[in-house]
């Protein structure tokens, strides 16, 4: 009998119904938004809709010597949902409820598969709210968000996914089921496995229920600042000044100048009237309006203005500003999205070695940056329809290899999964990825959850 | 030959010279704060001065079958750091140099000996600072910090140990070096392998190096108020509000009134005026006036009475009533602080058992918490010279049953050691005990670092 027909035949008999094998259903889970192929088909799709469930499919394939893909929503961008051959891509979508929200202990009890923006609806509702604010937070997963340890534009002020998980209830590769954490706020009994789930990337078990960490709702006192700068030594200049301040701004967005220059051909406007560098800052809470002020005396020396935000449409004019290079870029053509990030310190020099880059290998690489936490985002855009050429790659590996050389890493937020895998052992070195094998084999001696991604 | 033996023997060949059998140096490196006595006298103990010479004795200790008790400072009160038969004392006191601070960064590349107290002195000339604040800061080293993912009284707002650290160089049992973690504030390359060392009480591997996420130092604005209350129970009621009302206070620390009690005999005076429970609370930052006002209109309806202070020496007066309680406390005796931690809304609850088990047993269990995150320390003090008596030990028991009863855990900081591994499996279940135990065989199969510690 084949692999596919036993992992068939041993998920009818451990979770009876629940294997779907159409043509087309298959066809929306094989990739996430790296766009990025396996080789093969799977042998199904399953969308449990219990924990009992999510143990019956994982002992059913690990019984069956398969495999398993565990999906959030498929918004990654490092190819780690991606599925083939004979594998079973178990879907958390259906899994979406909030079990329990706690004002009195700012915790919430949810299933994997709720949007993090549906999530953040309903406890807004509360005067609630869960830090982790990816841009893609309206087709992402919580699931998901921890399994890459998300972070977004506030996560320099409130921390990445990591700081806002407190427990989790996790599905082995053999079905067990482990809840680990605590519902306390501090709590040091045993290892931290929790934090160990966190950018697991579906490789050691399945986030089956989460209970998260909230905060009380952002108040309405935020106050927004962009200042545009010759070019981007100025405004990094200047946001490392910020950060040595002690000024804690609650978003602190740096666009270079091939950025601002795609985002002014798709809104149609330059607010930066054709600037070098564009520093979108956001402070909150109860000294928003004194720090903001402090923020833009510090600027303006190296600015060539400073503008601070009168009206909330004002405010929202300068942060669209920032959430529009996405779209931009992806009307261009199709994006390959880099993550690197590098000690602040050394954030001037990568920009001006991706400049070198650029003209070594003739590509075009606009940049945006979490300055706050020195994560860049090199993008290369290519044409639709093209496959991705020769020197972009290269282009791509030499920009990881000058993170790791300014003593940075390949991936600030976005996870390894089956992209970056290549030059993970540059950066942990030997020793290390042995070490993170034999954890991994802690929880998954089979290599039944995503084998083949991060690491082997 | 016996063990004893093959151990010096081993070290005397891969590292010279460096064990000590002194009985008196010994008889200093036995137990910890805990004062629980291990059995058998230790081979030896070594102060190394690198990182290589940790390696040395690592690879030569396990060589000859033996094992390692990792020292910080000694300051633990779990018995983390007990030495017994054979063992060899690895105290990293020497290892105290300060490689690397950058202010733009805000980070410190450190030696794991370096007292806290010491590090944040150096780090307070440039502005710097690093968060964790244990009551013991003068008295534990910064390895000893990360072992136990410290916390401290300004953790609810700051965060644990676990929060402020980027990277460790870890030595393994096998002698080893592994660099885990990253340089910059975010990164997802791999399991957080950091975050398992964190709390990891000596079990995984010698932190022999560790590189700090730091904070620009707190600005003078610290604004300290303090609140009297009729009985704990309305105490527990504002510290709930504070926290739901999304103010954000810095510290907010809660005495009972046993421990009043014990603090107005020590110090002699009585701020609170014969209170049945004492709140104190500090605000900091761009909003700390502000933010302090809208507490004391919060605090004001349940409680007796709400100061501000005016001058720095009041807010000292405030602060040092606090700090005072575990020198009360060991004036009258010998101490065993317990360390649980509970869901804030079971904050009463908790309070409450514990009056009922004080009632049971006929023992006295004076409460200070850590309101801010629903950590308690119920403190049993023994008469100097007393072993520690039955009814102790089973009112300790029923303590740790409360914690779990009501979601909680057996320590929010002080971590399990060798006192509270007895409990461990009722909080952490089996199917996960026997995952964490896999986890220690990833790092340390032959178990050579503190065996019979935390988990077997
Ligand atoms: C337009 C756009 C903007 C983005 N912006 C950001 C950003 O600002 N910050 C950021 O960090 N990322 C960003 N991303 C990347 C992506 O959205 C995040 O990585 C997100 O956290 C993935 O969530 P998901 O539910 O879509 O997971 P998926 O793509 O389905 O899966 C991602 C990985 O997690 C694993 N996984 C998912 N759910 C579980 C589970 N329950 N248990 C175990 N493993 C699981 C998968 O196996 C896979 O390895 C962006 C993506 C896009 C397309
Ligand atoms: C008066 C007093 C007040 C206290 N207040 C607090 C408080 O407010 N908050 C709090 O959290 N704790 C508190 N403690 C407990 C104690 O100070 C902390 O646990 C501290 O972090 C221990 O540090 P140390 O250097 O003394 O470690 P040690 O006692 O030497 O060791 C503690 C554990 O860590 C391991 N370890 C130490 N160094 C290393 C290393 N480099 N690599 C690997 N493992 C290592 C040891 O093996 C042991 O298991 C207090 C203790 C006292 C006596």
């Amino acid at each position: 009998m084949s692999l596919h027909q036993d992992v068939l035949t041993a998920l009818e008999r451990e979770a009876p119904g629940l294997a779907q094998t159409d043509a087309e259903l298959i066809a929306t889970h094989l990739t996430d938004r790296s766009g990025y192929p396996a080789s093969g088909v799977p042998a199904a799709v399953v969308h449990p809709t219990s924990t009992a469930q999510i143990q019956a499919v994982c002992r059913a394939v690990s019984g069956a010597g398969g495999s398993i893909v565990v999906r959030g929503a498929g918004s990654g961008v490092a190819g780690g949902a991606t599925a083939g051959e004979d594998q079973v891509v178990l879907c958390l979508e259906h899994l979406n409820a909030i079990l329990e929200v706690s004002a009195q202990d700012l915790t919430a009890r949810v299933q994997p598969g709720i949007l993090n923006g549906a999530l953040n609806q309903m406890l807004a509702q509360q005067g609630l709210w869960w830090p982790p604010d990816p841009a893609s937070k309206d087709i992402s997963s919580v699931g998901g968000n921890i399994a890459t340890n998300a972070g977004g534009l506030l996560c320099a002020k409130y921390g990445v996914t990591r700081e806002s998980v407190l427990a989790l209830d996790v599905v082995l590769a053999d079905g067990s089921l482990v809840r680990m954490g605590h519902n306390t706020v501090k709590g040091v009994t045993g290892y931290d496995l929790t934090a160990l789930m966190v950018g697991s990337e579906g490789t050691l078990g399945v986030i089956a229920e989460a209970t998260l960490k909230l905060r009380p709702a952002r108040t309405a006192a935020e106050v927004t600042l962009s200042a545009v700068f010759d070019d981007v030594g100025a405004a990094v200049r200047a946001a490392q000044a910020v950060v040595a301040s002690g000024l804690q701004p609650a978003i602190m967005e740096l666009m270079d100048e091939p950025t601002i220059r795609y985002v002014v051909d798709y809104l149609g406007v330059d607010p930066t009237d054709g600037g070098g560098a564009y520093l979108l800052i956001q402070t909150d809470g109860a000294g928003a309006s004194e720090e903001a002020h402090a923020l833009a005396d510090l600027l303006a020396p190296g600015a060539r203005s400073v503008a601070r935000a009168a009206t909330h449409e004002q405010a929202e004019g300068m942060l669209a500003f920032r959430r529009a290079c996405f779209p931009a870029f992806e009307r261009a053509g199709s994006t390959l999205v880099e993550d690197i990030a590098v000690p602040r310190s050394k954030m001037a020099q990568a920009f001006a070695r991706i400049r070198e880059i650029e003209a070594k290998f003739g590509v075009e690489v606009p940049t945006a940056a979490h300055a706050g936490d020195g994560n860049l985002h090199p993008i290369f855009i290519i044409p639709f329809g093209d496959q991705i050429p020769q020197n972009v790659w290269d282009a791509a590996s030499e920009i990881f290899g000058v993170a790791l050389e300014l003593g940075g890493t390949l991936t600030g937020e976005h996870g390894v999964g089956v992209l970056k895998k290549r030059w993970l052992g540059d950066e942990l070195g030997g020793v290390q990825m042995a070490l993170q094998s034999r954890v991994r084999s802690a929880f998954d001696p089979e290599r039944v959850l995503n084998p083949g991604k991060v690491l082997d």
